[in-house]
């Protein structure tokens, strides 16, 4: 997607060669116009899998999945890091490793809002090693719902995450995806 | 807003006698077509106060807060809970005790993204003692930009946390307030 290449070109700032801050406009600060071109953007990719649910983790995915749920007519369902009294015992639970965080946590998703009727698009800002999106399947298993696709906004490919998916057979869409970040120089996947 | 004191009436769950479970379509599973209807309702409310940003606390506050800041053409910033590596140290920062939680965190958010200039509306998804909403009241003030409204989708009167804020003077717009939900009946103010 050009307008978002674009977008990291300008406003992405490179940090120790890894992590690339794009919190100006996707993760902190959010462009609500540019998103809204990225939820068009995956219902071009992911219109004909009769989605039934958006679903996506706490708290950087939020954004972009209700962006994205809206032009499928949808719900969006996220799962919650740790538990709060304002949660059910009858949730599923999962455990990720955050690698920008350095920790575990656990993230839960309450078992009425998952159904094995339900064909699930994932969204998520940020797909690095896949972790989160690890999390977020093996919740849909659980669920014995049915994972139609991942839709990811920035996918780092130097760190494997989305290639693995793509290999063990998920339709991982990436808007951009980045190789490399050399020289503090964002070099894109063609 | 009556279609969404329908909603409440209906998918609301009371527990405990304080707290109301909305989490089939606020704040965990989300009903986007509610929520848009819930932004353009804050458009109607705020919508000649020249906002100039949305921001709010993570994580519930992020979609009623995207689904909002659409129909202004502004973006939003949410403030984040605790610390990552991804953060700069240029932060304003504030202590939030979280009601349904039983604790105390500490909120950022990047200086960079807000300034003097800015007039923000805060938007949040439950206003009850007030804690979350005092945080980026707090915030605004380091920032010295001008609160113009605080628009909350459900506040729960009986706590007061509304109350007070409206005589220290701020222009609070809550959706529906709810006064009681003694013997699981829900009894919203006129």
């Amino acid at each position: 997607m050009e307008l978002l290449k674009q977008r990291i070109r300008k406003d992405g700032k490179i940090k120790d060669g890894h992590i690339i801050k794009v919190d100006g406009f996707l993760n902190h600060q959010i462009d609500i116009a540019l998103l809204s071109e990225i939820g068009k953007e995956f219902k071009r990719l992911f219109g004909k899998e009769n989605i039934t649910k958006v679903i996506t983790i706490e708290a950087s995915g939020i954004a972009v999945a209700c962006l994205t749920a809206q032009h499928f007519n949808v719900p969006i369902v996220f799962a919650k890091k740790s538990e709060s009294k304002n949660i059910d015992g009858d949730v599923y639970k999962t455990t990720v490793t955050s690698y920008t965080r350095g920790k575990d946590y656990t993230v839960i998703l309450e078992k009425r809002f998952l159904t094995p009727q339900d064909r699930i698009l994932i969204i998520d800002d940020i797909l690095a090693t896949g972790k989160a999106q690890r999390g977020l399947l093996d919740i849909s298993r659980q669920a014995g719902a049915t994972v139609v696709g991942i839709g990811i906004v920035i996918e780092k490919g130097f760190q494997g995450g989305g290639d693995r998916l793509r290999e063990a057979g998920y339709n991982v869409q990436s808007l951009a995806i980045i190789d490399s970040m050399e020289n503090q120089t964002v070099s894109f996947r063609e």
